[in-house]
């Protein structure tokens, strides 16, 4: 049986999960952890934004291996992984968002890997309603491994694949995953730019680059503010293409395929994105789909108020 | 006996606070929650950033009003607060940092509230690691109402005194504040200048301005490099003066009044800070303290890798 705890606990009361850590379901390689929207991670709408979705993911990807014993001294690098020098990076994220939490919901998160070509690793993710049931996100993602030091691709070492491919799941997420090209804006084809984004102290990770989830921001920095007040973000493809280092100057780039801001606001919007650096070298390439906010009002407020009484 | 749960547990093996929403301890007044520190809210040294810990502070606070039953349809607004259109708005907070927690280390925030002058709140935090009892945090703040329309500042309404008098508590987490004045700073006085900063759309709260904990960043970026990468907070006074939209672009200013960035490296560094609008409106005064870091390598590299075995 897996057991997940590396503390004792110091109460009769904790269970094994008692903090939110997680584990391992039924099948011993789906990783599961609950997560409730704290204040902080939503929204002027209150509800969760993209980026605390995307922070879940990222926090049971980890503890997934962690909770495999793969952790090394890295991020998510197993022990043959840290041997090497080698740390994780994404070059493809698809998330699929159906609904967006809102604060005191609680959200259950799945996770699991798969092989992706020779030298990759898939992770995909379905993210639910822990009381409903109901569907939050799905989501899949490509993981390949480069080296701290130099920075460059490596192929993925035989002792390493041997450390996580019993792992791995045969499983997609996303049955109709996004297959299409995604288009290199520049100039001439963006509708909007945003120059002059810089990362902030904060946005920087222990791999001392800029987090894939912080990329997100910036990307959306660039849509008009139309789009975000009118509508949801439905569903994100990424291709993350080159690291970005703390001192970067970005510009981000949208070009809106399918504007319906004057005309039959109950349509589908879709744009295509390009973060990249002053001179020109792409970052991240994406494109979004949107959908119009459901009527205020229809939202959680937050958790229905407590029967605290004496 | 105070209660939190607003929803059945669908499984018997579920506690109480099985989601970590908090509860109310012995005092009948301090309202206490437990946090693990997640892989998305530590930077590049590791540890949590002081954003981090300031929203484990405003998470407490509105579960502490909610769980006294005490939630208008606000933003930790009462009932009595959200018939009159009042929020609450922070006008100083203090803080006080012992040391910064690691990923998946464990705090355990308390709150309480207690009277502040005639039309005031004021809210005291103490924060510890849960494992080892050591402090990791105080904190002091002082809140006052605002009409969310006029946005003007408002008198406390007897009912709203009705309402949360009965929770105060007199007892300060910090036993020696600060009450030297925080001065003007002005391009004369600052040392570093930073312009162009705007909220990005992530950066705005259900009360349709920047949230207090985000002016932190922005004060930070005004920091030298040197100080940042060096030193840890050791502690932080600001003055809320002002509220900053969506549409304000602001100008971080520091002072750095101890600087021995070329000198004594184990000797601390006081900063005054001004954040303010490009026209010179004043949003925040602060005043910072800062000390050496401990040496790397001290530091937790996140939880002690899993006994994970089948």
């Amino acid at each position: 049986q897996w057991t997940l705890l590396d503390w004792k606990p110091r109460r009769p009361d904790m269970l094994t999960d008692a903090f939110g850590l997680g584990k391992i379901v039924q099948d011993g390689l789906t990783f599961r952890q609950n997560f409730s929207i704290r204040s902080y991670e939503i929204g002027a709408d209150r509800t969760a934004s993209i980026e605390t979705l995307m922070n879940h993911l990222q926090e049971t990807a980890l503890n997934h291996v962690r909770s495999a014993g793969l952790l090394g001294d890295g991020f998510g690098a197993t022990p043959e992984m840290s041997k090497r020098n080698l740390i994780w990076v994404v070059t493809k994220m698809q998330v699929l968002v159906g609904h967006y939490p809102s604060w005191g919901d609680v959200v259950e998160v799945d996770t699991w890997v798969g092989a992706s070509g020779k030298n990759g690793m898939r992770r995909d993710w379905h993210v639910r309603d822990y009381r409903t049931g109901q569907t939050i996100l799905r989501a899949t993602s490509v993981w390949v491994m480069m080296n701290k030091h130099t920075r460059k691709l490596s192929k993925m070492p035989e002792e390493v694949r041997a450390e996580i491919g019993p792992y791995f799941l045969e499983h997609a997420a996303i049955a109709d995953e996004d297959s299409r090209k995604l288009p290199k804006l520049d100039g001439d084809t963006a509708d909007y730019i945003k120059g002059g984004l810089t990362p902030r102290w904060s946005d920087l990770d222990v791999n001392q680059h800029v987090n894939n989830v912080k990329y997100i921001g910036w990307i959306l920095e660039s849509a008009p503010i139309s789009i975000l007040e009118n509508h949801e973000l439905a569903s994100m493809t990424l291709e993350y293409r080159r690291e970005c280092g703390r001192d970067s100057v970005l510009q981000s780039l949208t070009a809106v395929s399918n504007d319906c801001t004057g005309g039959f606001p109950e349509a589908g919007i879709e744009c295509q994105h390009l973060l990249q650096l002053d001179y020109g070298a792409e970052i991240v390439r994406g494109r979004t789909q949107w959908r119009p906010k459901r009527a205020p009002g229809l939202g959680n407020m937050g958790p229905t108020s407590a029967a605290g009484s004496a």
